[in-house]
């Protein structure tokens, strides 16, 4: 029986240890088995760590990943957008997959809010066959109905693994709030969703991003990708300097839309403030529960509102951020964002890296 | 020179006065001189007796008002509708004007948020020319551009002062929010604001509106209304079980909106837990500022919610109220509303009785 | 081997014939047998049966039926709801069931546009098992991923079948056009479609509805569903006669809404010119290819009109139609459409009354 | 009494005169006299010279036009976004303005519609003072209440020209349509319109745009403003060549959007079969009435299209559009479209220029 490897979380705020498991003898009808090419660490494969998440141990983390198709199970022959899918390509996929029957796929259509999601790297125990369901291990598995896409031949793995689950993130952040061309857009936060969103606002036409975080490199980061002016946190200290720094760039009316990808409640009233009457304000960052903060609902109604909330992505959305890190990598070179390699016994030291922000992306390469 | 009375609120929490004015004697070329038929008590003019808004005193208080044209200023003979306008005719007409030239009313299409609005009963001084600026009073003049609009002859004056500003505060909100065809709707609050949106919603398709609010003989009011259920917040007194009532009643989903009539911030949080996945939440009753709550803003993008802030409201949506108050008098019959009538003398009990929540309506009638 | 009867067409334009097929031996896991109570003719039978439609023959025609369950497949024991499904239980379904995978079924989230859809009683030849896939019969045979509903006991058959596919038609129309509260609607057609629209926009808050159409006595249903004001197409014979009457009913503007539900080429450019300018035109009537018009576009630029179409319907449209022919039966009483009753074996005159228009809806009961 | 010349055309299809009109002696209030620095021609003037548009001569043509403001009437010291106003300055404006009263303008939001506009260079008589009220001239007044933007010092002259009223058009269209990010576009026709419409949907974020038209300098330009496919109609030259050709680019589906720029009615039943089904339609190039084609509706029903028109544009759309022409300046060089520059005295040239298709944008410099 073949024995592969995986970095193990086995319990929360320890450090993860690498284990052997058997590889599956045998692999569904639509299923596949996939060698593991590069890993990415999502910031919240450090909060799952912390513990901050609800789930059941032991697993593999790692929800980003890109490997080459080992083994195809019976009836996959076709990726998600219908090209052929052979032995030896490389691919990508979605970390969870709905449904596709139940009262939020059909009747609300609203597949990422589905009952029956679990993701790779953080819903499936690894104690139990097929084990191999996270990114930080030398092979995945690929259970039925997997949404598998192809990656064409030119768009590097590092696009794909720096802008991770990120950019899809982003991209359905964005299509929920609806931002008009020319739009005046404030991203809250420089971590890889602010990136993603800052790319994803300027080629939807924005007139002029702010970016606001920090530390100086990622604000350098996001100036490569665009942004028109910075904000550095470390140097204005106060939100209520950070609002009229935006609406000194705005005509003194506020952006007419800002984004959150900052994950800390504090930033949200903050940030509602940030936009012009009639703005639109999107909630991105708090897929974790970071707890609570004082909030005055008035601003809503005074200024005539509309927040938007966003939740993970839909395979539509992994089919057009792929295109567009191929169309534009010039523009955006996601590729740019992987700065950190570590080997798959380095698991630990690339959660670290990521915990402690010294890196735009940490990736695992299992070799 | 003629003279005429109006109650004047001269001292935040101090009783007002009953005072003469003189009545201009000349009507400017745009302008009208109104004599009061009935004026209504809007739960605003307590906050602003309160001293809740930062306003300029002395003013004459009254923003839903309904009188008869005395005097025509040149040039002024047709309402917002188009119809003629003649000496006689009964009126009402909207507390604001926005300036329409100006970046919100314009470029973004918001005129609520015009800088340059002033609100009769609320915005104007009674010490200087006209004086009567403002429904408690035996006169109100209305100045040029003033949004004036003739009501039909089979329109009683107590629905439309009944409906008052409530209706069109509830209909610019609905329409901001943009409820569905046979959504699933809560309203939260019982007062005017909260029985307008539940008639807006019910008229609107809802398959089901559950009303919660309290006391009693408004939620009798709300079922006359058409409120599918009601939850007494006298009965249920914690927001968990409130918000388990509310997704019993909506097979454990949650509602598709929820409408905010309240004006008290801890109905927020509450209220976006009644929401379903993909839901909308409306933040309506915080005109105005009530202070803070804690709040998690995780609600937002776990649920993917989709919340609207609405302000005051626009001419059109007046005229949309006055048509539908028309049609629907059977349905819903705002004029039972008017439960209280006071003397222009008597305004300091109008007030009392709406601050007590004793009436559903008070309104003064001037002779 | 249990026999029983269907009602076929074997020739285009050829009387049916009643024959007799062996019921399946063997219900497949995820299907259901029926015995059908009441089966509808649509006016979409017709044009079949006149050959309009690329079809292969024999099939058993009726998509639009009510039945009791016979017999259920292994694993199938909930409706779409979510309800418990038993043997006995009184069921309607979607005629046609999207992949659910596809392009369009997913990535632009346009089930009805599914290239894997096939409507019972148009687009399965009855020639081969399991033969009953068609309304008019003694039974229907019930595909596995059929989307069923349970029909609660408080609403007839005959809402149903009378409701029939056109109310779901009507349903997702109106959602593709986003009618206004209160917007002015005119529908063109009396037929079920039409009639349905009318429906449908008078419970969602039309302000008034202007039903173009005849014969007289649908003009009569009209009424008694609602319509404010009709327009008998044999009265008002010509297209600029029925224009301005839209017109002198609309302020001279035209209406905010205007819904073709006729089938005619000729409607379409006359019910632009319904249109106020900025408004809706809905080209909901054409299933069927009824050829050409001479059109000038220009209407589309120059009252820059917005004009939808619509293809068929959802599961979730039939979900929510149930609940509206329940909650809503004494205001729009679509059981009382059902004129016409026939025997089986009276096949041929049900669709004859049909082509007639001699019947608001003809229905098949097998008994 | 200073005099002036401007170029009047008096009689349909006769040359154009050059004649001397008295400037005038005051400026109203509110009103400004400006020196013209360019005017553009249009390929609407072409349609007004042959007779197709109903209006009343003699006029002075030319409604995209810049000049230096020579004096300015009381009150008028602000441009339409609130930048001071001075003698000598650039300037630009809509050649319309709404009276922002009227049911289009304030109750249907639609100033497009608005009854009481009349456009500089197509609406105004020239026998009457103020006589210049069209570009073809020395002179330019403005009346009280139009739209004027100073243009910033580094955007020359020829890009607002040369974007001249189809930049605005296109960007309105593309607003009304809602493009979304990534989108696949089909643009039919290369004139100003389409180049426009190219142009806004690039910078917008489409995925890829495909133009169709000619001539091949035409084409060429495209390509220099990003089009990713030409499709030459002189060398693909039937109708179903060109649907097919759009299939072939589109994964077989067709395009998420096609916007039609060529105003002929033929190209709307060609365009639409263009769209993937759920796709949308823009009918944005049938300014003038070009007359009927054999249009099939069901086409519309079939593909489930939403189909929009869009006429002239708004103040806040010129805004848009000098923001953009000065950001966007290298990727989107509207200047280069000036390519044929005539004295006021060749005006007859310049209209030739333009009948032939010679120019992208022939101009009058008058001197």
């Amino acid at each position: 029986m073949a024995m592969a490897q995986a970095s193990v979380l086995e319990n929360f705020e320890t450090p993860l240890r690498l284990l052997s498991f058997p590889l599956p003898e045998r692999i569904e009808a639509g299923a596949a088995l996939v060698r593991t090419e590069m890993a990415g660490i999502c910031g919240t494969d450090v909060h799952i760590w912390k513990g901050q998440l609800p789930i059941s141990l032991p697993i593999v983390l790692g929800h980003e990943t890109v490997g080459r198709i080992e083994q195809l199970g019976e009836g996959l022959n076709r990726d998600w957008t219908g090209q052929p899918l052979r032995v030896g390509d490389r691919v990508t996929w979605n970390s969870t997959t709905s449904c596709g029957q139940c009262y939020y796929c059909v009747e609300k259509r609203l597949p990422t809010k589905c009952p029956h999601r679990r993701a790779y790297g953080i819903g499936y125990r690894c104690d139990e066959p097929p084990h191999f369901l996270g990114g930080y291990a030398q092979f995945h598995y690929l259970r039925p109905r997997t949404n598998i896409f192809r990656i064409p031949d030119d768009l590097p793995t590092e696009s794909v693994v720096g802008a991770g689950c990120a950019l899809i993130t982003a991209i359905h952040g964005i299509e929920r709030t609806g931002l008009a061309w020319r739009d005046t857009v404030v991203v809250q936060g420089a971590g890889p969703v602010g990136i993603s969103a800052l790319a994803v606002a300027k080629s939807a036409g924005a007139a002029k991003v702010i970016m606001i975080g920090g530390p100086r490199t990622r604000l350098e980061l996001a100036m490569r990708f665009g942004a028109d002016h910075v904000i550095d946190i470390g140097e204005v200290t106060d939100p209520q300097g950070r609002i009229s720094a935006v609406r000194d760039l705005t005509d003194g009316y506020g952006a007419d839309a800002v984004l959150e990808c900052v994950g800390l409640p504090l930033a949200v009233p903050e940030g509602m403030e940030m936009c012009r009457d009639g703005g639109k304000y999107l909630v991105l960052g708090h897929y974790c529960d970071a707890g609570t903060v004082l909030f005055n609902p008035q601003v809503i109604t005074r200024k005539q509102l509309q927040v938007f909330g966003s939740w993970s992505s839909e395979p539509r959305h992994l089919k057009t951020g792929l295109d567009f890190l191929r169309a534009r990598q010039e523009e955006f070179p996601f590729h740019t964002l992987v700065t950190h390699r570590f080997r798959l016994d380095q698991a630990n030291e690339a959660l670290a890296a990521t915990a402690r922000w010294e890196s735009a992306k940490s990736v695992i390469v299992p070799a």
